[in-house]
């Protein structure tokens, strides 16, 4: 079938009816600093005020609470080292079931507790070692468990499109919309809802320099698998596009753009000083890749996914102390 | 006069009608996790958010824009070494006028640099040797200016009320109300608004242990003057209560409570990394009031306000830093 199938905004429409009341309503942020520093009219859908921080709640609860009453007596699975983790244990909590996460061994402990005290069964894997993704389905088949991956799967993506057709809702149509790519879950979700409610946006994915392979895949016209190099947008850190989302982002995203570690730190410096907020480096991306000057011809109204906030106090100083620039 | 006819209600609606759509409404924010840390229903009023970072921008603008068209031709002066600065520039801007601004010498260049951005002219002063206040009347009538005091006027105080009208037209009523008081502006308009819309409610104070003017003056029935130690909490090292703003706060806040500089740097460390926002150390004294046990008894459904948010990163992680506890 054609990718059309996968994902459609009535799709999108219904997941934010499920979520609705479940998830936050994040605000939609504007800014005359931001607005003079990029000379342009920006509006920032905030998603680090999402609940677990993080966009990924929306997906996670919207494919848990889809779930048949015999699934949810069962329970659900996930493997994780970041928000989906959180966002899984939250939802499974929040529809009354059960959910066991598969986190690897070196998982700072701040995010195994997180996790932890959402009510989830923690397992742990060596991430050197273990595939993740096997060992999260054998858990998942010896124990009836559900497994609700991280972005392969039309409910988590559409899940993740609520953030795009929220932010639309309430500013109009745009002229561009910015969203970071990892796995492609959200930037599917959001690309669908953006061309449904304003078919000329142009929809830019940002990834970090060191793990471009939506925008090799693109290119290329067929997913690309890429060394990853160390960047501190540690949630952007995928190696190949997912297949389901690349299907869908082939077809809707107009073009990427490359962001340095620096240019993502000088991105949460400034939403520090000047929006008062706090934004983890993967969700700094899109903010980043704008206030870089690297959007070139510059729209005049753009939309801008800040995807999530969940960065420690130290963490956060470490990152930016690091700066290289 | 008694003080009820210093400042009203009809003032603080009228206030809020002028700064409509020029100060930002900000957002009630609410949290599961600060819910729980605290075991009470918490809403707080992010005034980070607000235009210049802080809510003072309300009382400077309602002040200026009250002026007659000869004053606003003649100009506006203040002085401030922080916050004020900023809002009486920025709503001289607004209103069409000029301001010139009174700043020690010694104010960090940044704060220099954000004032004169606004279209501010800023003169200096020796904070040990000069007397600001007569300093700034001095310029005023050398000028023909008209005279933005930080607190001491009623057209100021019924600005910074609208923080709590606002609040509680969208909570409800509230069993109680936090705010800092440095001179006592803030709280003087925000008590007023308070015990008009919710006169059950219980207003509570907080100063720093350094600075307990208001505390004392309160006991004292009269207002005192203190000695003011170091507090991270420069926004609150006020060493005497305003006289209006006294005898407003004398008659409506039930209660002081006092906290230590530790008892911001862990509310400030909360707010980041759970709501994810930046507080400067004057801003999060209420919120530091609540999380540190120090409200007995605890009501059921409480207001905050988050006062501020201009603290620049690197004296962010400075502050925390210094952590004696």
């Amino acid at each position: 079938m054609g990718s059309e199938g996968i994902l459609t905004i009535d799709d999108i429409r219904a997941a934010q009816k499920r979520i609705h009341g479940v998830a936050h309503r994040t605000p939609v942020l504007t800014s005359t600093t931001i607005n003079n520093l990029v000379g342009a009219e920006v509006y920032l859908k905030a998603e680090n005020f999402q609940r677990i921080g993080a966009f990924k709640f929306r997906g996670a609860y919207n494919a848990v609470s889809r779930l048949s009453p015999d699934q949810l007596r069962r329970g659900v699975a996930a493997y994780s080292s970041g928000n989906h983790a959180q966002a899984v244990a939250l939802a499974a909590r929040i529809a009354g079931t059960t959910a066991v996460i598969l986190m690897p061994e070196d998982t700072p402990a701040s995010k195994l507790a997180a996790t932890r005290d959402y009510g989830a069964e923690i397992l742990t894997y060596d991430r050197y070692n273990g595939d993740r993704v096997a060992l999260g389905n054998k858990i998942a088949a010896d124990r009836g468990l559900v497994l609700i991956p991280p972005y392969e799967h039309p409910h988590v993506m559409a899940g993740q499109g609520t953030v795009a057709l929220e932010l639309l809702e309430e500013t109009g149509p745009l002229d561009a919309l910015l969203a970071p790519i990892g796995g492609g879950g959200l930037m599917a979700g959001c690309s669908t809802a953006a061309k449904a409610l304003a078919p000329d946006i142009r929809v830019v994915g940002v990834e970090p320099e060191q793990a471009d392979d939506t925008k090799q895949s693109l290119a290329a016209d067929t997913r690309i698998s890429v060394p990853v190099a160390r960047t501190i947008a540690d949630g952007l850190a995928a190696d190949t596009p997912g297949q389901l989302t690349f299907s869908v982002n082939q077809r809707l995203v107009d073009e990427i753009v490359l962001v340095s570690d620096d240019d993502i730190r000088a991105a949460m410096t400034v939403a520090f000083e000047r929006l008062k907020i706090v934004i983890e480096p993967s969700g700094a991306a899109a903010l980043a890749a704008l206030l870089s000057g690297r959007l070139d011809p510059l729209p005049a109204r753009i939309g801008v996914v800040i995807s999530g906030g969940n960065v420690g106090l130290s963490r956060f100083t470490e990152i930016l102390s690091e700066a290289t620039g």
